[in-house]
């Protein structure tokens, strides 16, 4: 049933970059606005690979979306899942109900793509979430632990082998953070195993490693993760993954951790709105990032095509989808208020960072091209940045800080499913 | 097969308070040890409840057992689940191995005991592990969800009635962190419910709460939970425990979410040992903790029954495992040093300590007792000293003073069970 307040209702399909940055550009705009998510928090994303090495722990980079609007009276949270739009009734099914919307701003963001390979999700998991991130932990250091109990050299060296698939920002971060947890964390932990003997390997299908940068940082970021030790295999294409081994361009490599962070893809749009999705399942937007045909409906984030340059689309990174979260609120209470609409969207490109390790950053921002030390401090310090306002800046700021000067253990727990699984095999005991 | 290396082997099983310091005590004896734990780290169960109620993060109360021994040469970590124990032929069993010792320190710890109401264990968690802790958090942080989605009042008040059973400390402490995070941390974050609407119930079989305490600070406890809103009922018994309601001295009380803080089990020993045990698990030990007729098995901490005064055995608590962990680990490095042995172990006493929500604790050190927002600086004053040296203490108190001052909303993080079968459940999506 359409809802019969006067006040117009927003609703806003997830809690990412882009749900948030639209809420909040509608603080003050006379709507209500009701932000749907299936989990309770919103999640630093770019960080996330740091809960996965151990480094940070799942509350230094995820606060509770309750939290976040707290003070904002015109937001109500749903912790729900969605199921299903009904784009003529203007209604959002999810879990525990319907909601009519006057606007729907969908930010509901994307997933792993195995590129038809479903199947090797389980044994090379990806990262996305706090539970992947937790996952990872859990099977690097399970191997570490596996490594000094195996009874052959074989097992021992397939234990110590970590396969990263996929050479962007993520897998550049994952390899240069394994490799660091083998050479320093973990220095002195074992008795039997040298953690620093682990292979790390990096695997691009493209020609070199974080494509969407200059070249010339691209062959800094190898030349950096090689003095790391990660052994960096562009050009190489993926064949076949197993709980026992992945083959790489025809070669076989006994792992017993492979990671994925190698493609995306978007879920339901084709379903929820009825509409033509791409190849990945985005779904291509007006200039006013609304849908064709559907001048209610917004898509933005990583669930959105959207045309920037040169051939290319706008990357599906944390600041864009702020930026198309901040310019549809904005335009949203423009139309309200009965302004005029604002100028179609333009993203603004920052810029792209990666960092290698504890301290080598990559950064290319326009002119401003760095690797290094300094490069590392400045990456440090954006992240910072972003994090003020949001959650405990300070202690991820400590995190790192101590982590660095004192090479400090992290949090490197192994929680997770294995630990929950034994809650129902195993008598519990006091650890 | 007994083992042929001229270092005697000593080997302890669990890495709680009590493995910890006897390996501890063990540091420049000339032995090898071998710790077997089923978890990779050391938890501080002390402030396990900060967890379970959001004020901490996993890792600021826990971590890994490879760490602490880093540097401690003659310590071997295995992370395997202990299955039997030959003390004939002084082999301990595991999952992945053998392991003959010259000296057993059994120091497994305990869990929960339903006093045979096993099947209650499922709806009414208890608080011993780290997923016991997201768990519970991940409970009572849904039932406020819930009840915000509650389509009844009726539904609503069960989502919001939250009985703790047993006024131990644990109990204790888990109903002010309760009360507190409904009447502070969750105010304003919700639209449809009010979340200091909220009923605690803390149900008690014995006469007072915080039985062991002096009459006087049971009583000063009593008023000021119930100044926090909880309704402490004393002489109580629990006669049911169903996901729907609990049945409390006859009346029924619908609650959605109960925890468990009643009564504690040590398991296996009469197995390990083939030794009797108590009513409880615990095996009575000699006054130099070793097991009657075993000379070469001690068992310290709470798998041991240690008589201490009055009547009364040493109390399950950290310092006393300690304590016995650390007479151990002394008592073997004199008889591998062919020195005299010690005199038997003589348990010290140093109190009792608990918290009631965020500015009060009570405090019973021998003729001081204290109580009220003085005894609270004193309570993390003492949490902080037994940090110290351990693990990131000043990240604890950060934490403390951050919550204090800013009463911030903590870690209030839904993971946990629920979201981990949502992986297989659900096709993945962004938060």
């Amino acid at each position: 049933m359409p809802d019969t307040q006067k006040r117009p209702r927003v609703v806003i399909i997830g809690a990412g970059f882009g749900g948030l940055a639209a809420a909040k550009a509608l603080k003050h705009a006379p709507v209500d606005i009701e932000i749907i998510d299936k989990r309770n928090y919103h999640l630093f994303q770019p960080l996330l690979y740091q809960v996965a090495t151990a480094d940070l722990s799942p509350a230094d980079i995820a606060w509770p979306i309750r939290g976040i609007f707290s003070g904002q009276e015109n937001v109500h949270v749903t912790l729900s899942k969605v199921q299903s739009v009904d784009t003529e009734r203007q209604v959002v099914t999810h879990e525990s109900g319907d909601v009519f919307y006057d606007h729907l701003i969908v930010a509901s963001g994307s997933s792993h793509s195995y590129f038809g390979k479903d199947h090797w999700a389980e044994h090379a998991p990806g990262l996305k979430r706090i539970v992947d991130a937790t996952e990872i932990r859990r099977r690097v250091l399970m191997a570490f632990e596996r490594a000094e109990l195996a009874d052959t050299s074989k097992e021992q060296e397939r234990q110590l082998t970590f396969v990263i698939i996929g050479a962007g920002p993520t897998g550049v971060e994952m390899a240069g953070a394994i490799a660091e947890l083998a050479n320093i964390s973990l220095r002195g932990d074992f008795r039997r195993i040298s953690p620093d003997n682990a292979r790390i390997i990096l695997v691009e299908g493209g020609p070199r490693v974080l494509g969407a940068f200059p070249e010339r940082l691209s062959g800094k970021a190898k030349a950096s993760l090689e003095k790391l030790g990660v052994d960096v295999r562009t050009g190489a294409l993926v064949e076949d993954v197993t709980g026992d081994h992945v083959v790489v361009a025809g070669e076989k490599i006994p792992a017993a951790t492979v990671i994925w962070a190698a493609g995306v893809k978007v879920d339901h749009l084709e379903t929820w709105l009825g509409v033509d999705t791409d190849r990945v399942g985005r779904v291509a937007v007006e200039p006013d990032l609304t849908v064709p045909g559907m001048p209610n409906v917004s898509v933005i984030g990583d669930a959105a095509k959207v045309p920037w340059k040169d051939g290319f689309d706008v990357p599906g990174i944390a600041p864009a989808a702020k930026q198309e979260g901040k310019y549809t609120g904005r335009r949203l209470a423009a139309l309200v208020a009965r302004k005029a609409a604002p100028s179609p969207f333009r993203y603004r490109h920052l810029g792209n960072l990666a960092t290698i390790g504890r301290n080598s950053a990559i950064i290319s921002m326009g002119w401003f091209k760095l690797s290094g030390f300094i490069a590392w401090c400045i990456w440090g310090a954006v992240h910072i940045y972003f994090l003020i306002g949001v959650k405990r800046p300070l202690f991820v700021a400590m995190s790192w800080v101590s982590n660095y000067l004192f090479r400090s253990k992290g949090a490197r727990l192994i929680t997770g499913m294995e630990g929950l699984r034994a809650i129902h095999l195993h008598v519990p005991k006091k650890g």
